[in-house]
This record gives structure tokens, sequence and C-alpha cells, in this order.
């Protein structure tokens, strides 16, 4: 089984209460492998430019995320830069999006990637996540991420990719801005109408909710008392989703509520940190532990 | 055991997308009894004026709540209206409040409940619900809410009262206002601090947060995907709380959890019918039936 992702690789700068990061490595597809990483062998489909540190391309590498099409274009590394205020930090106000060498990247998988039998096409132009995913022979689960903008901008292009992906991936306003639905159980019924057979709801410090054609499931987050840096977050959640299904090589109902249970753990380390200084280091026994922990917090039982 | 609750009884004028309705029984004890009678006798104290319909009397006995401590008092009836919006079915925007006899009440309880077990204090003035209070001779377990307009004008008192309770129940603006902290887990710490042993945070469509001596755990909401009117959802959640409590008489971790599933059990009949229109017709059984259901919902099997 193999894992690809299409997303971004990113040179952050982020502000929050607890302090300031410059030149990060962040973006969506790093996120995301930081995390599905622990669970199988996942690889990059993502644009850099000349400008991007080699010390982050060595680390991804010794993390063990496969970088085949990562590629690096004359230009400059995308940047971002965002902050959050005390009151709100599940929302970033973006300072500045430096897009660079982004602005003319067509994603391409190189050719062993096409058998790949995951594939998620993280927050993206969605006409450039379509072309990208006609590169693929026969995936058996793909996963799909979009943001505010393309929902504006570009709702025909992501409404029309939607139909060919299996699951799909939504914070709770994005939800509501794609659906016009205030309430979550229907704006999840309305997404799952728009094609994906499987709908994930991230709802930040409230958790997450899961429709499915048999299932609905919700489960609340790991219990943070301070956030550091929620940057990231929603992708290292996508991260243990994909992860875990693609070494289970199942989506009954139980590997659903599994895989959500991991991602909702991962996520929760992602946010007590800067981009990815707790999810950079993390093993699968840190991992264990905490899941544990967050599975007894929603327990009817006390142990 | 028995359990007696101090608060409001209304007559409620509630606009919301689903509709209108005029002079529905109303009121935080109504509501907290219309819950808590499904497991316990409960007992209520509040006032009503002249002009209170004879026929609300009537259908509060019918369901088995003691109206021993209820006052009719020369005057109008407490009077409450407000408006729910589509894209925020969570916040009532207060259109009048017309205070009529309850600017004047001093709650009292009548003898024999003097040695109730269990003493609930529903949203009220703090003074008078501290006064009410000390007519108690050796209560179990004694509950507290409160809301935004005494956190505001009277929080020294709310304080004060804070520190003769087991349990207080707060919803999440409440305990932000209340705490000054954004991160809910560390305002629930924070409110614990205050004196209460037990903290319970309502989060409406995001279920609940539990926070005790040696317990935390969080449940999500049961998933209504149409609200048609949440006046009184955190009465009737408080109301099956303390009822089970009550009923159980004890309040070890597994006890407390049981506690806290069935209050959201009840809140979410609530929220799908205007005023008492879900909860006046619950039988136990039907209870149990989405009690099931709920758990369901969160659990890591896949029934």
């Amino acid at each position: 089984m193999s894992l690809v992702v299409l997303g971004t690789v990113a040179l952050d700068h982020v502000k929050t209460p607890a302090g300031e990061r410059k030149e990060m490595l962040g973006g969506s597809a790093a996120h995301f492998a930081m995390s599905a990483r622990l669970f199988t062998g996942v690889e990059i489909a993502a644009v850099v430019g000349r400008d991007f540190p080699l010390p982050h391309l060595k680390f991804l590498k010794r993390k063990n995320v496969n970088l085949d099409s990562l590629v690096m274009s004359d230009g400059k590394t995308f940047r971002w830069s965002g902050e959050y205020q005390k009151n709100d930090l599940n929302t970033a106000v973006t300072k500045y999006t430096e897009l660079g060498v982004l602005g003319t990247y067509i994603p391409k998988p190189v050719d062993h990637q096409r058998k790949a039998s995951h594939v998620f096409l993280a927050n993206f132009d969605p006409d450039l996540q379509e072309q990208f995913l006609s590169h693929f022979k026969t995936p058996q689960l793909i996963g799909l991420d979009s943001m505010n903008l393309w929902i504006a901008t570009k709702q025909k292009s992501l409404r029309r990719l939607m139909k060919k992906v299996d699951l799909f991936v939504a914070n709770d306003s994005e939800a509501r801005a794609l659906t016009q639905e205030n309430n979550l159980i229907k704006a999840a019924q309305s997404l799952r109408a728009m094609g994906p057979e499987m709908i994930v709801i991230k709802k930040g410090e409230h958790g997450m909710l899961f429709l499915g054609p048999k299932d609905m499931f919700s489960f609340p987050a790991y219990p943070v008392d301070k956030v550091v840096d929620p940057t990231g977050a929603g992708d290292t959640f996508a991260g243990g989703l994909m992860g875990y299904l693609s070494r289970a090589r199942k989506v009954d109902g139980a590997t659903l509520r599994q895989a959500c249970v991991y991602a909702t753990t991962l996520a929760s380390f992602n946010v007590q940190g800067f981009g990815m200084e707790k999810t950079a280091g993390l093993s699968m026994s840190a991992v264990e532990q905490r899941k544990k922990a967050l599975e007894k917090f929603f327990s009817l039982k006390k142990s």
C-alpha cells in the first residue's frame, strides 16, 4: 500500500499568544506527511523554490517522507504568514501570502506513484487537484480537502471534483460555507449528497464528526489546556486519518473509528508546539499513550 | 431522596426559524423539573402571578412535579421573549423581559423541603440563591447555574455562592466570561478553583465537558439535524443531571458519566420542539432508546 499527498511545502511565519516563529517548515503536504509517516510510507507531491533550506529537505527525508515528486523550481518558495489572537485560537488571520513558485506549478506524480492505493488531495486549486488525480490508475481511496478561498472562487470545479473522491475532509466553517447549512449534521448530509461517500467535519477544540453510508459518529478533541500554534492541525489530522486507513487496508466502521481517534490524537500534538515541533519527534508509543487517554476521555467507563 | 429546584416559572414568547409560540409554559425551574421528574420526585420553588394559566399548574402536577413552594403573588407572571436566528440557533436575542412578581419574590422552601438531599439553584439572582440555600439543613449535593447577567452585575455574590456548592453548571460563553479564559479546559480548571468540586460546561451542539476531582470527560451532543427551539435546553440538561444523581445516590465516576449522558439525551429532545412539546410526553423507554443511540454515536465499537 502507498499514500501520495498533493499539497504545499511552505515557509511559515506564525505569530500566536505563545510567541512568533519565522521561516518554519510548513504547508499542507508537509504537515500531512509528518503525521501519516507514523503509519505508512508517504510520498509528497509539491513544489519549492531555489531558496528552500536544504536542512528542511534532509529533515523530511530523515522522517521517511518520499520526495520523488517534490519539484524544485526557479523562484521563491511559497510563504504564508498568519497570526492568531488569544480569544480565538481557531482562526488564523492571514498577514501575507507569497505564492512564488506555487503560482506556476502543475503537479504531477512520478510514474511509480500512479499505482498508489491511497491519494490525498490537500488544500489546492481544485482544477489542479483534479488534473493531478487524473494521473492515478485505480486508487482504493481518494481523500480531498479544500478551503474557503476555493469555495468562494472555484466552487464549480470543487463540486465537480467532489464527485470523484471517496472522503471529503472539511472544517466546520468550510462545511457551512459550502452547504449554506448552519446545522453541522445537515451540513455533513449535504456534503455527502455532493458525491463523497464519507465526510469528516473537523471542529477544532470540539473534536470531529464522521458521516458515512452506514455510520455517523463523533469524538471530542483531546483536552489541550494550552494551544501554542494550531497551524497545520487539520493537515495533521488528515495525515493520521489517511495514514491509518492506508495501513489498515480496509474502511469498515471499526477501522474508520480507529482512524479518526488516531487523527484526533495527532492533531492534539500538533497544536501544542509551533509548526512541527511536537509532531516531528513523535514515536508510535507516545501516540498510543495519548490515544488511550483520549479514548478514556470519552469513555462511559471510569478506569 | 428528594430534589428541590429554585428557579423561574415563566410565560415564554419565542420566535425561531421553525415558527413562533406565545404564552408558553417556560422558565428554568419548569424545564428542569420536566426533565428531572423522569428520574426522581422533584419540587419547584418559584413564583407566578395571578394571571398564570391554571392549566399550566395542572399540567405540572400531572407530571408529578411538587408545587408546595410555588408561590402565587399579586401581580403578573414573569415573561420572557426571545428570538433565534437561522445562522445561530445557540444564542437567543432577548426581545423583552417583564419581571412582574419576580421583582419582589423572596424564595423560601417549605418546611419539609429543608431536609432535601439534592438542591439545584437554577439561574437566579445569586444573593437570593444564597439566601434560599441557607434554609436547607445538610444537602448531599448542591448544584448551581447562573448567567451572563449575574456574572456582569453580581460577580462577587456569585463567587461567594460558588464556594458553597458542589456542582457548577455553565455554558461555554458563561464559563469564558466568568474565568476570562478562552480555552475551555483552562476555564473549567479555573471555575473549579473558585470552589465547586465538579464543573459541567455545556457546549450546545458540541456536547459537554465535565471536570471533577478525579475525572475529566467529554461527550458529544446527540446529532439533531433540526433544532426547533433551544430555549430551556440547559435547564433540561441540568434536570437530567441532578435527577439522575438524586436517584443514583452516589457521585462516583461511572455514575457521573451516566448522569451526563442522560442529561445530554434529555437536552436533545428539548431542542426538537417548542417549549416542552417534546420533553412533556417523554417516557423512560424513549429516553433509554435515544441514550443508547447517543452512546453508539461516540462509541469506538461499531454495532
